[in-house]
C-alpha cells in the first residue's frame, strides 16, 4: 500500500467537525469531555457541530438531528454512535463528501466475534467507495495543539516537537500527560485504535515527513503488513529518532493485544530483530519512552559511558552507582588531585569525595551565602539569577574542577527529595534543587539530573515551581536513577550509531531533509520525497 | 561475637536522652529537626536534655554547658559534636555511666583517611572500656514509635510490625515515608551508619527476637564478619521473612559503599549465594523492598502463578499481561463459558472479555447504580457501605463468576489513573477506585490491586482519601504493575519455600516462637532462645 499523504494531512486540518453520538444524559459527558470541551479549549478555529437524533442543546450550542441538517457539509466526522449504526452514518458521510471519519466507538473487530468483524469490513468498504479515510475504530483520534485538535482539557495547548502514534487511547493520554509534566510538547499525536484503515505504517511515514516533528514515539500492538512496516520504519528511523514501545511482547500479552485492538502481536524475537535492524530505539514502558524522549530532545549526547555522579545523600550515591553500572555506564574513580582540589572547600565530613560524589554541602552552603540563611518569598527569581563563578567556593569552583577532569563523558546530578528527615517545604526544595539546577545549567559537559524518591502529596505540592525552573530551561531531568541511566545509555548508543541525526537534533533542527515533504501534496511526489529523505540528514 | 541482647534493648528504652552539639545558628536547625522536635512529637516519655558549651535556650528548654551539668546522668547520648571532639565526649559519657552513645557525626572511617579511621578506633576503645554501645557513627539512629523515639516529624507515631535496619540514614527516611504512604507501620527501625560497634548481625538477631516485629527489611552495604552474618541471617530468616536490599552490588557500587559507610561490599555473586542460601528475599531498590513488605503483610499468598487481571483500560491490560508474564506469572486464557456468563451483563464494546479483562464498565455502571449518577459529598462513606452481592449485575456477579473459575490462583485488579482524558477529580477517582476496592475486598481469592500511572500534583491531590480507604482496610495495593508482579512472584516463591512462616503471617502472628525471647534479659539465656527459635514457628 502506498502512502496517501494529502488524505492523512487532512485528518489534522479539518474545516468543519461534526460529533455524532448520544448527547443526552447519562452519556452526554463522553462527547463533552472527550471532544467538545477539548476542541474549544485548544482553540479549534473551524466549525464544530453536534449531531444526535434527540436534538436539543449543549452549552447553548444547537444539537442537529442528522448530518444532513447541518448548515454545511463537515469534512471530519467523529463517530460515537453504537457499532450497529456506524454503516448508516458512514453512508451519510459518503453522500456529504466527508474526508475523514474518526470512529471512537469500540466493539468492532477487537471483540473477536464474527458479526463485529464483518461490520468493520463493511465500514471499510463504504469508506473506500467514498474515498474517505477512517481513523480507528476504538480510538481517541488526533491531538494537534497547533491546529486546535485535542481530546482532553488537561493537554497543553502549546505545540512542540514530539510526534506520537499510539494504538491505545489510554496510553496516548498518559504519555501526553507524563511527557508534558517533564517539559515535553507535541507536534502531533494520534490514538489510532484498531487501525482498520489508517495504520502505523501510514502514520510513521507521515510523521517522518512532518516538518514540526523532531522525534517520533510509538506504542504499537501489532501490524498487518510486516514487510511494509519494516521498510517504512527503516526509512523513518533513518531521518528521525524513533522510540518504540511494543505492547504484547510476551505470549499472554500477544493474546491481550488481539482482544484490545485485534492486533496480531507476532513473536517477540521477530519484533526485536526488526526494530534493531531498522534502527529504532526499543523501550518497555511508557515511563521509559518518556525518559528516552527527554534524553533525545534535552540532552547533549555523551561521547562515552564514563560518568561522574554528583548528588545529595550517601545511600542515593551508592544507588546511583549501582543503577549506572547496571545500565552499562561506568562510574570512574576520582583522581586524587581532583579530590584534593575539592577538599580545599568541601568538608570531608558529611560528604563523599570519591566518585560518586555526595555534595549535599553545596546545596546548603551556597544557599546560605546567596540568601543569607533566611527564607525569601521570591526564591524562584533569586534562583534564576544564580550564576556559579570560579572562586565562589561553591558550584562555580566545583564545576571548574570537574570540567578539568578529562576521564568523564557526563555529569549526572541527583537529588533525592524524601531522604531528608526534615519536613520538606517549597522553599527548602526550591532553593536546594534550584541551586543544583543552576550548577547543572552552567556545566559545560554533557549532563543530566535526577529528582527522585518523592513520596506523595507533600513532595508533589512543594515541587511544582521547581518543575517550572527546569522545564523552561529545557534541562534534561529524570525522575528515577534507573530510568535516567537506561535512557542515557540508549542515547550514547544512538549517538554512536546515528551521529548525524543526534547532532542535528542537538542543533535544534528537524533531523531529516523535509523541505520537499512539507511542500508536497500528491501521492507520487510524496513518495519521491520519502525516497530522498532516506539519505538526507542535513 | 555474641549477641548482647540487653545492651541492644536499652538502645530502644532510654530513660534520659542528652543531645550534644551546636545549638546556635546556623546549625541549630539540625538538632531541632532531627532529634528535638521528633522526640517531642513522638511522645518520648523520658527526659530530654540539650548540651552545648554555648548555653542558652531552645524553645524555652535550657541548654546545659556540659553533660556533667545535667540534673541527672543520661543513659543515652546523641553525639552531634565535631569528629575531633568525640573522644572527649565519650570519656564524659563513660564517667557518667551512659549506656548508649549514638553518633550522628560523620567524617570518621568512611572518608578513607588514616586519622579519621584511628579516631573511630579510639571511640570504640573508650566505649568498650565503659561498657557502652555505640550506634554509628554517621547515622540517624532509632525510630521506635511505641517508645517515642524518632528522627523526623514526618514519621507516623503509630507503631506497626515492620522491623527495618538500614545502613543509610537517607534510605531509612525514604523507606519509612514510602512504606507509611502504602499503609505500613514500623515496630523498630534503625539507621546504623558505619557500624563500628552495633552492626547488621546484632540488629538482625535482635529483631528476630523482637515480639513486635513480624517481618524484617534491611538495607546493607557490607559486613565485616561474613560467617557470622550468614549464620545470623539464616537463623533470622528461619523465623521471620527477611527482605534484603544489598547496596553496592556492582563493582563501582562496591567502591561507593566504602566511601559512604566504609563498608566492604564484597563480590555480588558471593552475596547472592549467601542471601539465597539463608532464605532471604533479595530486592534491588527501596521501591521493591516496600512492595515486598506490602505483599508479605497484606496479601494472602497465591498457591500458584496463574493470574486473572481485571482492570480499567486496554493498553493497561496489555501492559499488565506483559509485566505479569515477564515476572513469571501466567495470564491464563478465559474459558468460553466464563466469558459467556460475563457477557450476560457486561457489554463487549469498550470491554475486553478475555483474560486480561478490561472491566471499566463496572466502575461506571455500579457507580450510577449506587449514587444515582450524581456526585455526593460523602462518597467516602458511601463507598465503605458498598457490599457487592450476587445478582447485582455488577461486582457481585463478577466476583461470583470469577471465583467459580478454578484455573486461577490470584486476581490482580488494576486502575490506571491518568489514562482517562477526563479531568480527574477526587470524586471521580474516589468512586471509581473505591468501587474496585470494594470489589477487591469482597473477593475470596488471593488478590492485589495496582493503582498506577499517576502524573504529578492533580492526581496526588485527588487520591488522598482513596489511600485512606485501602490502608485502613489493609488491602495489598501497589503503585506499578511491574512492582506488583515482581513482589507477587517473590511471595509465591516464599510461600512455596517457607509455607509455615507465610501461613503464620497470614494468621496475624509474629512468625517465630518468641515468648522466651521477650522475657529474656541475660546474654546467655538470650542465646538459648535464639537457638530455640530456629525450629519454632508455631
Amino acid at each position: 500500500m502506498e502512502l496517501d499523504y494529502p488524505s492523512l494531512d487532512r485528518i489534522f486540518h479539518p474545516r468543519a467537525i461534526a460529533v455524532c453520538g448520544r448527547i443526552t444524559d447519562p452519556y452526554k459527558w463522553i462527547l463533552r469531555e472527550y471532544f467538545f470541551d477539548p476542541f474549544r479549549q485548544a482553540g479549534f478555529g473551524g466549525q464544530l457541530y453536534l449531531v444526535d437524533a434527540a436534538g436539543g442543546h449543549l452549552d447553548g450550542y444547537p444539537v442537529f438531528p442528522s448530518l444532513s441538517d447541518l448548515p454545511e457539509s463537515p469534512d471530519y466526522v467523529i463517530c460515537c454512535v453504537a457499532a450497529a449504526k456506524i454503516p448508516d452514518l458512514m453512508k451519510q458521510c459518503r453522500d456529504l463528501g466527508v474526508k475523514t471519519v474518526h470512529i471512537f466507538t469500540a466493539g468492532l473487530s477487537e471483540i473477536g466475534e464474527e458479526e463485529a468483524a464483518s461490520l468493520q469490513d463493511e465500514i471499510l468498504t463504504i469508506a473506500c467507495s467514498g474515498g474517505m479515510r477512517v481513523l480507528g475504530p476504538n480510538c481517541m483520534g488526533p491531538y494537534y495543539p497547533a491546529g486546535g485538535l485535542s481530546f482532553s482539557c488537561s493537554f497543553p495547548t502549546e505545540p512542540g516537537s514530539v510526534g506520537l502514534i499510539c494504538q491505545s487511547g489510554g496510553h496516548t493520554t498518559y504519555t501526553i500527560r507524563l511527557a508534558a509534566d517533564r517539559g515535553l510538547r507535541f507536534s502531533k499525536a494520534v490514538s489510532y485504535g484498531n487501525a482498520c484503515d489508517v495504520n502505523e505504517c501510514d502514520l510513521l511515514e507521515y510523521l517522518a515527513a512532518d516538518k514540526d516533528t523532531k522525534v517520533i514515539a510509538a506504542y504499537i500492538e501489532g501490524t498487518r503488513d510486516g514487510s511494509r512496516f519494516s521498510e517504512v520504519l527503516a526509512r523513518t528511523a533513518a531521518v528521525k529518532p524513533v522510540v518504540i514501545f511494543k505492547g504484547g511482547y510476551t505470549e499472554g500479552g500477544g493474546r491481550a493485544t488481539a482482544s484490545h485492538t485485534s492486533s496480531l502481536a507476532g513473536a517477540d524475537a521477530v519484533w526485536d530483530g526488526l526494530l534493531r535492524q531498522a534502527g529504532a530505539i526499543r523501550v518497555y514502558s511508557i515511563e521509559e519512552m518518556v525518559d528516552m524522549l527527554v534524553a533525545l530532545l534535552h540532552m547533549k549526547p555523551p561521547s562515552g559511558n564514563s560518568v561522574c555522579a554528583a548528588g545529595f545523600g550517601g545511600g542515593s550515591s551508592v544507588l546511583a552507582t549501582d543503577e549506572c553500572e547496571r545500565a552499562g555506564l561506568h562510574m570512574v574513580p576520582l583522581p586524587s588531585e581532583t579530590r584534593d582540589r575539592l577538599k580545599s572547600f568541601i568538608p570531608a565530613a558529611g560528604s563523599m569525595l570519591r566518585n560518586p560524589l555526595d555534595i549535599g554541602f553545596l546545596l546548603v552552603a551556597q544557599q546560605d551565602g546567596t540568601f543569607n540563611g533566611k527564607p525569601v518569598s521570591d526564591w524562584e527569581d533569586k534562583i534564576r539569577e544564580v550564576v556559579p563563578l570560579k572562586g565562589d567556593r561553591g558550584w562555580g569552583d566545583f564545576l571548574d574542577i570537574i570540567e578539568d577532569w578529562k576521564d568523564i563523558d557526563l555529569v549526572l546530578f541527583h537529588y533525592s527529595v524524601d531522604i531528608n528527615p526534615i519536613c520538606m517545604t517549597e522553599w527548602r526544595m526550591g532553593t536546594a534543587i534550584g541551586l543544583m539546577l543552576a550548577g547543572m545549567k552552567a556545566c559545560n559537559l554533557p549532563k543530566a539530573m535526577v529528582i527522585q524518591m518523592m513520596v506523595g502529596k507533600p513532595a508533589y505540592s512543594a515541587i511544582e515551581r521547581v518543575y517550572r525552573l527546569y522545564t523552561e530551561a529545557r534541562l534534561p531531568v529524570f525522575t528515577s536513577m534507573s530510568g535516567a541511566a537506561r535512557a542515557i545509555r540508549r542515547l550514547i548508543d544512538f549517538n554512536r550509531e546515528q551521529p548525524e541525526l543526534a547532532r542535528s537534533l542537538q542543533e535544534g533542527n528537524v533531523p531529516g531533509n523535509l523541505r520537499l515533504a512539507a511542500q508536497s501534496a500528491s501521492i507520487s511526489s510524496q513518495q519521491d520525497v520519502i525516497v530522498e529523505i532516506q539519505g538526507g540528514a542535513e
